[in-house]
């Protein structure tokens, strides 16, 4: 899971995260950024507010919702707005990979005319899977396989050319995401804007298919193609 | 499985009714004509030949590759270049949806400037669809669920705007799709064709997962999203 | 306003409705079917339903509902799932266009997969404006000018590829739009959904722009482009 | 060379009419229709006009202009606003393709939504093109090969999704083309329109190319792919 | 209004600034170049000329211009073919942005195979946007709110993916916009190109709506939603 | 002809460079790197390999597979996964084109989610010929042209947004680039995957033309409009 901001990967993806750590996997959240600056207006508002102060309340905020929702947090501090990525942050992403060995990665949309950071990390997540997966990186490690990679929704969906193609269940757990985003002090406008996504994703994802137990979803645009046994 | 032509199934989807029908599914395979004008070019350079003749021959092959493959045929025989649908088609159609209670329905690409029966019959496999699943449409049957579509790869796909969204692992059943292919004597030059499609498609999943024993595959695009419990 | 079925327009665009209503404009909604026979299913859960039935509950709740916004209703009664237009209809939807003189239309979104009906009445209200236009339609009339035509918000917008481009505020009119939706008996399942829609629209009109009051919108998308004297 | 209505050809490919011609090629015009009803607002304005008296004034006019130009005209006379296309002129149209065996054919871009009457043009171009290859229409018959299909100019193209891949030069017939233009007399307010539109092409085909000569081009778009021996 | 070269502003949107300008708006023009190397054909044809001679050149005619429509120009000097643009040059933007608190920003299309350096100002303009909106950057100064983006018309639309979606009548000011155009003697070639694209744009705009004394527009592609009242 | 790992331009420009220079043309490569980082897994295998063993390996394949072609070889040595390229390499190309006054350029393709070196490629093939073009630029020195781009056939086509636009008959020269595939020691499993592309692009050669002894094709896509005096 790579993130621009410290709270994105709370609303777009906290279900995927604590419904596979509920299973028993291993999740990892790789955040590039504290969006301390771009994505903190209420802890700014308060009297005597530094960087480093609104980094470190932004870092506890994040690993506490890591913490709840059941992933291992790791933060870059490479700043935002605008994010600038040397390729050193690029190669540690990739050692991530080969140590890691994802089944899968989830990342930010390709496009967001709103937020330049979220294109900018999912070509990051992109090319570091890449440069994982080169023999000659690095040669004697292990190499990266192919895991696929699911671009989480973006706040304004068709600004960004992002299609829903992947409706996740995450009904089970739910109140673990909510929880998640009452935890994000710095943000609280966003808790019901999300609610309301996940709720109306969910009708979709009833109607979409004959399940008509699921109440929220999350939905996911893939970049490759889905190699299976199975359609459905 | 609805296609336009009686031998557009073999290509495009031989691989997917094989697998299904080797796990004991029920394939049911709607030609919506015979191919009998636009795709016989063969059958009509022998002498004599009639319209009649060749739908007969057009059946004959058809029902043998059926036969092989595991699916059952049922041919509307609605003509084509061009093919016209009247509303009673599209209610027979409707008719076998609810019948049958597909899990999944395959069908053409929504473009093709080279046969305009194709996307037509994937107007129809898709409005069916819909006149299936409301209530109001012979009310007291049992609706249809929401059954997922999957459009199967058109011959030139670029020129389609069609894009492979699922890979699917067909090395189990290749030589029966491949024996099916020599059934289709209409159109002989198109077996080396779709056997390098498959190859090359089996080339890509074998790439885009860590499956690296896939040899032939078919590929698919999705119309709608794909509701699931597994990212993957 | 041209709708598909008889209760789209509460959901889609009974903000706008309302809207110009209370500021004295006549407001006139075509609906060219009651969504008897797929938009119904609550109705036909009733013991001894008939299409007749159905209709004259449709057009009840239709008639609620404009009344409430605001708005004058002609139902064209062509029948759904699948809806089929004669080209009497076209021309009387040209009348209609001629007779009013409109300053916009608004209509549903050019693709849907889920609704055969919505794109067809977004064609019809299309070509009959282009009629409307023709000097040698039924010359001698006085002819349509040139209607900005704006496309409503479909169920999944991503799968649609409609964009929002225009984020009308509904404020003022909430109340009575969601009193609209509690008019529609037949689908209680789409209040919340749509309240959901209308509040997380409105939180992006508020932050595509500095006007913090917005609570509720509506999204359009413009076919035409917008011709003024002002960038705003 | 297909197009809708009967001044269509002049303004969007009067100069490929005029330089084939010129070259000594045989160069056939089918038009559609008249355009009586929604292309001839000025003829509408004359006192006791009657819809056959249109279309002999457009007849007469599109005559000269094909005449001038150096094509063929043949005048379907199907109507217009909205045009409609019984399967009969389908089969006449592939029936003059068979005939003429053309080595590429012009029509209308593939969406408008200003003239719904252009794009079902340009589909039934394409439509009867497919026909006429197909070995069981009419058999015995000579099929036709395979001639591209270029879409020509219209009036506003980044509303139509149309793209200019071919910038065709049209400087040495260029006084030919506005000629004609002026034959157009119930259309004189496009006369300078499209002789901008030429000039600008004109520019841009220079820019485009080494050809600092060219003055005036004539822009179309590919449907299929240009098999070729040279890249150029 | 943040453009590449320094002549960009007045064939792009000369039009807006004069209008604006002449309603007693303040009208800031960045350029982030001269255009020195990539679009002073004509200057370097002159014996003896050099970079900074260029420069200066360049310099006078776009000062002539803005005086002339009255805007105010502030010239980066980032260099051209290839621009480059350090982050102190965003955050200088940045700065603009505050300290005028725009209402709106004009800048190029997002894509452009001509002109690499219009797409990569198009994407300064907007990222400068966003940092200048960020509470942490230079925090205690005056935050931007959310002007709306608009995108001028770049040389050839549809090879950029532009799409015009704002017509803006600049009939009152057109003379200005001509004058403008004699000022840029190094560009003398554009001068009647873009009087044709003005010209055209105005029929477009007088077609697209019922203000037929429009003579003269200038189109504009959005970025982001129009949040409004009316839909007009 | 750019491209950007020294293998590439076998698989997918083999064909036009034998073609070309079979008929006498100058035809110059350029491999901005070695690929030997990320498409050199085969040597990577060998024990005791090193980055400097690597590259010169590669380099003897590609110079041994130019030689065959007929093409001339310059390597950059930019390094690979990630590719950076500092300014001066994009002034080196420009000098290249500058020299060579090239009729043509083929680079790859504009997308590639599978590698991103292949669409950085592109931008500083398409961005070194725009500099190439300004009279400022190195001034004196003769400036480039407007020479045609065409974007070869990446992996998977779809998946890229890329679409074949011209075929180019590579039947005469087949031989010469199925040799040059078996010196690609490194990239075995490449040589039957792109023989079955160059037939399956023969086989649609032949059907979109009339020109049936096509055998091998290779496809492109063209990034600027073709400047032509024939439709063909």
């Amino acid at each position: 899971m790579v993130s621009a901001h410290s709270a994105d990967f709370v609303w777009r993806a906290g279900g995927a995260i604590a419904l596979y750590a509920s299973r028993g996997w291993r999740v990892k959240i790789v955040c590039l950024s504290y969006g301390e600056r771009g994505e903190s207006a209420k802890l700014w508002r308060a009297p005597g507010m530094t960087l480093e102060k609104v980094k470190e309340a932004r870092h506890r905020e994040a690993q506490a919702a890591a913490d709840l929702l059941g992933g291992e947090l790791e933060c870059f501090d490479l700043g935002d707005y605008p994010m600038r990525v040397p390729d050193e942050a690029l190669y540690r992403l990739a050692d991530v990979y080969r140590e890691l060995q994802p089944e899968f990665v989830l990342t930010h949309s390709l496009e967001d005319p709103y937020n330049f950071d979220h294109p900018l990390t999912a070509h990051v997540a992109q090319e570091a899977r890449v440069i994982a997966q080169a023999m000659g990186h690095k040669p004697g490690g292990s190499v990266l396989g192919a895991p696929g990679v699911f671009l989480f929704e973006p706040h304004q969906t068709e600004q960004c050319n992002w299609k829903p193609q992947v409706l996740l269940d995450i009904t089970p757990v739910w109140e673990k995401k909510r929880q998640a985003f009452e935890l994000m002090a710095a943000q609280e406008y966003l808790w019901d804007y999300y609610t309301r996504v996940a709720l109306n994703r969910g009708v979709q994802a009833a109607r979409n298919s004959n399940k008509k137990h699921i109440k929220y979803a999350e939905a996911y645009q893939r970049v490759f193609p889905h190699v299976t046994e199975e359609l459905s």
